[in-house]
């Protein structure tokens, strides 16, 4: 009997599903134990945007390494932080007129997500989030109330409360579907929320992905996303879009909504913002 | 206007305290960006308990960087998990008789103690745990229900709920202190549960730091942790230990309860075990 | 000053709408202090459907409390208890081939709603309740978590969970409205109960008023309601009529739904049917 | 088989204990329908403290019916609510120098309690409520959450959130019991509520039985409820007596704490009050 099936925890999904066992990475490539080389086109989830161990990326990590730069600093002040701040400013916020803020929160997405819904919940003072059916944004208890899959909300062991989740505005209406999505779903919130008997009220945001990606590969369409935001200004309710899997450059612009005009107050991002703002220094 | 005060969020805490922009670390010291150095008596909130940049660790992630070792890989197997894996249960669990499984989640403490109130909620069917005051656990939905800090919960936005609070069994009863510590709690505690119209029904674990860190070095008694160990074996509930800050060798040996005559449940640990793991190597 | 203005709570409704002090009531009419008579058009909202003190009532009232019958027995046996299952049973339940048992609550609608969900969430052993727009099912925490309207709602102080609100579907859709009332809701309800990632789960029971009467009398269609008790059915909730404001004969026939061809769960009544089964004798 | 195994829920309890049907009832005694009489120490589960059918009282009733009083007449103004208002304003309250107004709920004691949270949690803009061991409050969902009998609760389907339950203060301390009642659970509490790390913040209100009825007959100590009220006030909480059970002139005087030097800022009556104030006419 292996180490694994000894002794790592049952709770384990993707092993399963890939029964190798990865020794090497190389952009799109892995190679198991064994030297079989394997196209990864599953990219750590989406996570790897820039593939494993991009040549440039390893050397500006070994470089920062060897110089003793600053590995650990919860949220003090390092020469580091100021240099990612400025490029990701002058880069991605200032050319598109952002006065959004940077919050560094822990290394995780489900970590941007908890923090998101405490922000709007103060900014607010409300206590309802709606998010989407078919959206993931985490498992950690906050997020996990916003994502939408039974089997990991079943998970959970408590009531998941203060998220309530409406159809998800898909850019292609499918045949068969009944979920109510589309152009209609909006109308009928906004007629909701007018209606002070309706047994709903104003949430503090709207948590959505413009592209579903857990959930299914789901686009939003874009006048939904405008409408959505017509409604949240109207409301009063703020507009967060989750960008952890398909923000940083992975729909060719930096940011999954650039060429949809819509503006949001918060945006979660993680993992490979980091490494983008290196890549254009 | 510096970068930090323009764009970075007004929820920061430490770099308040600590007024200055650090470049470099090596070992105990930090030097900032004039050249001054700094005796680092914070260690990371505890964190770096083997130091900043320790020589033999960086030239191990240096090696494993440049020999393009599998850096993210969810929960896929690899040749690194399988070899930390094997070292800790030759090291760490083996020589203490410990069966325990491992289970790997994000990278932070916080994404531990969520995890391990999911697991504790299953095992059990039951819906409640029980924290102690002072406590800190972190601050996702979940852990954030446990810290006992108000201004931490307040900020959560939402009611707290399926955690308890009761005193913490400190070693050292203090004069002035009327919050019940100390042995007297556990029989009361007991005394709860075998009634039931004391209005609370046994939990699905106890979740319990053995030196509170967080919340003022509080060390907890040995009776009073055998006691509640006992307890939760009457009951039908889980122990939880939580090492995050003080296990992994901070307190001398391996675990912080390692001469403490306690059996946990389960255990959760973060960041530094990795490290001292392979320094064995 | 007044009695009422000094002494009252200021948490009054209906006086301050009708500001005269009533002293004689008989069918339909009442008699003010001064001797005005008034036409009752509000009649109790609705409970008064037999009007005041109607003579044959009042005389066997005054023949029962002579005779020194029970007037208080908790759920004791007493001879009118009897007497008033088996008339019930014989004019109401026999006829309509009903099977359903006789739960005997507080004298307070709000009571039967509360016993209802109890019920239902035992018997599913699901815990969400789906209630729907503008209706009402009275003002103790459960039954409130189901009624809608967000001025009675905001009295309660603390979150009302674990109820669901979705559009009511009204028999007449109103030019102008978008609450996705009528048959469409159904489907899209369907469509989410059967689609796991929806983000919600199907609920203990469907909680409806087939007449909302303090929602602004509106007229559940027929076909709505059949659609409804249909998916209740597929996907194993119950189905619970709230017949407290519009049962015991005040649409005609005893029970409001005696016409719709459904067949609830669970039937809410309170107060008239007390009168009703009398006046049968 | 009869009508009531046939017909009648099985959610029943005093009648399977007493196994007999009751047909007549005058002061303190009962008549089965067999003609044979019973003492009846049970009383109602106490609510009758003036027995049943009492001549003077029935005599009242016969007359308000016969005159065509106003029997129902939701919260609206009528001479009868005039008459009682002014009789226990002159009777009770003034004598006592108690400035409380009188707000009229629905006639079970439940309602009175759920009247109650809601009041305390709009008046201090807190959630939490803080009810005591082997407390009984009603079975509706806001006053079962501060019901501590496990039996009751665990019917409610649902987490009974928002109320906290503490250790009753009895006036005897048993032997054996490590409950932790008496003077140091205020000290406790206090200890508690200063310490904003316990995990626990200051509650909207203690609700509070100066006599456990349904918990076993259990009597507060005085010194205990003065402590109690002290702290309340020192908190910014609201002190709630539940005299349900206990009030109206059952312990002798009319409140139950007429004799304990305590000025609660809302008292729960209901039932025989009514009866009481017409007593004194």
């Amino acid at each position: 009997m292996n180490i694994f099936d000894e002794r790592e925890s049952d709770i384990r999904a993707y092993c399963r599903v890939y029964p190798v066992v990865f020794d090497k990475a190389s952009n799109a490539r892995q190679t198991d134990e064994d030297g079989k080389e394997y196209i990864d086109f599953f990219a750590g989830a989406g996570v790897l945007n820039f593939g494993h161990n991009n040549e440039r990326m390893k050397q500006a990590m070994i470089d920062y390494i060897q110089n003793n730069g600053v590995t650990h600093s919860l949220d003090m002040h390092t020469t580091a932080k100021r240099r990612f701040m400025e490029r990701f400013v002058n880069i991605i916020l200032e050319p598109r007129g952002m006065p959004h803020k940077l919050q560094f929160m822990g290394p995780t997405g489900t970590n941007a997500v908890e923090a998101a819904l405490k922000l709007a919940r103060r900014a607010t003072g409300r206590r309802e989030i709606v998010a989407f059916s078919h959206g993931f944004h985490g498992m950690t208890l906050g997020a996990l109330s916003c994502t939408a899959n039974q089997h990991f909300r079943a998970a959970a062991g408590v009531p998941l409360e203060h998220v309530r989740h409406f159809p998800f505005g898909c850019e292609k209406i499918c045949q068969d579907c009944h979920l109510g999505c589309g152009m209609a779903s909006i109308d009928q919130l906004r007629a909701y929320y007018l209606d002070s008997s309706s047994g709903i009220t104003p949430p503090a945001a709207f948590l959505v992905e413009t592209i579903q990606a857990e959930g299914g590969v789901k686009v939003a369409g874009k006048a939904w996303l405008q409408s959505l935001e017509k409604l949240a200004q109207d409301i009063g309710s703020l507009l967060i879009v989750d960008d952890i899997q398909v923000g940083c450059g992975r729909t060719g612009s930096f940011f999954s909504f650039d060429d949809l005009d819509i503006d949001p107050d918060i945006i979660c991002l993680a993992r490979a913002s980091a490494a983008w703002a290196r890549r254009w220094r």
